[in-house]
């Protein structure tokens, strides 16, 4: 009878950038460090800095000096300096491990010298940590609690946007003009004071907010769309908040008003059918019927795409994006997955509207973890 | 004679969060995408949801439609899904492409898939753009703006420490006591004030600044060092600034005094030291050396390291930490790297002490891309 070879997981990574080292670690470092599973016991490998703090707060349950494995690798490997592949490779001989299960981002650098050490490293081809797509309460709360510093960046702009005058058909507010970027950075310093960290928030008006992904610049206008998308991430708990909101301040043609009213229904019917054991695709494939059925059909027009041509939603947790999508390719939803839900519709010359919200997939009605009002025309 | 097979540098991964990604590309992208050379052109590819921005704001020189080549990848291989891998493999094919180099941090999930295909994948072993290292005039005043949101956040700290008042032992402003996440929550409003977001802002109070990447919370008190590290990344440019400051306020004990003076000694003796041709490893010694000689040694007690235990400073760029590194390990200088000079002394009981800059490595003296007073006393 020949023994399996060992398998463990293996981490490489800097907890306040990688997601998965960040939920197997429960602590935030800045660069990366190593970590690792023997027969179910988590084991992370921390310099003098950080010795101290990876002890005292971190869920690891042991902690070893990376000085000493780094001596232990020299005299092993007969190295002047030990790589961190060398030291994984000591590591190994010493839990007697034969092979790593690592994750898909994994660096292939280190992989390659662990290899050349005669070790076997297989990529989880998929998720590391499957148990990251289903959210506990507590994670719940967290993403409910991003949602919330969302939620101070909106009611921000929609101060800004009431109290804003309309000059020569363009927003202005205390005298100066009001722009993507000043509206941006009420928003972000609203979420810093709710103890989150907002990036590349998106306050996109007119034609700019047609490509979804323009985080918007320059002065904004009366009578246009106006995008707004918020993912903070909170600095306590490293999970993230998601929503989006559309505004248009002054007054909506009626192609307007029907456009968001058509992305506005789709959102909320869509939401309704987040279920366990519900399909995405089919959920996808709904909204895009209704807003056929509407009238607004997704084409590509002088190359450019319009309509619908993003996915419903994406999994929202310790990564503003992560397993599962909703779309075209998507999959059976499960109870505990935490989604975001996000029609959109964009036409160059009309303007674009999302309208973004998240919820938690449970047996029953899915549990909304972000709550904001839909009134998106400011007088 | 037989041909040499036709090696391609390639890239995946968001730019957003990866300085190779950015370098090559002059994009933010918030998802993975697939970039390469092919004949010194740089080629991306970009799904429909970033097609227009990445043809009008990259820097490179084609954008190809990610959803062609899906479908290309599709019909080449039989599946029913183009992962990156089969894509990647597809655009080999095309461009007679039979090697990849990589950089270090490549995903070893699509480096494996590469390899199922048939293609040689090579890791950069070191930095994939080594021009990264050594910064253009443009780069090192993105760097200085970065340092200029730093300045904006110390004299925030300045202001508040100013205002304080001390009662009992602790500091109180504006009848709340004034605590580590209240200051970090100013200064990350500062810097975002000036266009840069600051995250893990450092501000830490007596035994807390003893461990160096402890971000510190709680109450701030009178009559202990306090140390502020702000490393805020510039939106517009995605450059780093990283600058140290080493508070008191109230009465510092002689031993205190002389803390902050070998410190802040140390640091502007090394920073003149940073010249092109310069041995790393013998500034880094030269301040142990001077540390020693004014009586504070490093050593561990009681398991704690005390005294200088980390390096003397790192690359600052793209990243936060980047090549070189200057310390025990170090290297020769070489003239345009951008270096921090960030010496520090930590002695539980009596306190942390750092104070950090940033200099150009030039053939002369080194410039000097932080400016602000060591006023380190507040009364």
């Amino acid at each position: 009878m020949s023994a399996q070879p060992r398998t463990e997981t293996l981490l490489f990574a800097a907890s306040d950038h990688d997601a998965d080292a960040f939920y197997f670690s429960a602590i935030f470092v800045p660069d990366p460090f190593i970590a690792f599973t023997h027969r179910s016991r988590r084991i992370g490998l921390a310099s003098q800095l950080e010795f101290a703090r990876m002890c005292r707060d971190s869920s690891l349950d042991e902690v070893l000096p990376l000085e000493d494995w780094a001596e232990r690798a020299k005299a092993q490997f007969g190295v002047a300096n030990a790589q961190p592949a060398d030291i994984i490779a000591s590591l190994a001989a010493h839990y007697k491990i034969q092979q790593f299960r690592v994750s898909d981002s994994f660096p292939f650098g280190v992989a390659c010298g662990i290899q050349a050490r005669g070790l076997n490293v297989l990529p989880a081809n998929g998720q590391l940590f499957p148990t990251r797509e289903l959210k506990t309460d507590a994670e719940a709360a967290a993403i409910a609690t991003g949602n919330k510093a969302s939620v101070a960046g909106f009611k921000v702009v929609e101060r800004m946007l009431k109290a804003a005058t309309i000059q020569r058909g363009t927003l202005w507010l205390d005298g100066k003009q009001l722009t993507s970027e000043r509206v941006r950075t009420a928003i972000e310093i609203a979420c810093l004071e709710r103890g989150a960290h907002a990036v590349n928030t998106i306050v996109a008006g007119g034609d700019q907010a047609c490509d979804p992904h323009c985080r918007g610049s320059g002065p904004l206008r009366a009578n246009q769309l106006i995008i707004v998308d918020i993912f903070p991430r909170v600095a306590a708990t490293g999970y993230f908040g998601d929503m989006t909101r559309t505004y248009l301040k002054g007054t909506p043609s009626p192609a307007q008003v029907k456009l968001v009213e058509t992305v506005l229904a789709a959102e909320q019917s869509a939401i309704t059918r987040h279920i366990a054991g519900a399909d995405g695709t089919a959920i996808y494939n709904e909204v895009c019927q209704q807003f056929v059925a509407a009238g607004f059909t997704t084409a590509k027009v002088n190359g450019v795409p319009t309509g619908f041509f993003h996915g419903l939603g994406h999994g929202l947790g310790l990564e503003v994006h992560e397993p599962p999508r909703v779309s075209r390719n998507g999959s059976k939803l499960v109870a505990g997955q935490v989604i975001t839900v996000e029609p959109g519709l964009y036409y160059p010359g009309l303007g674009g509207c999302r309208f973004e919200d998240v919820v938690r997939v449970t047996d029953a009605s899915p549990e909304r973890l972000s709550a904001h009002p839909y009134r998106w025309l400011v007088k």
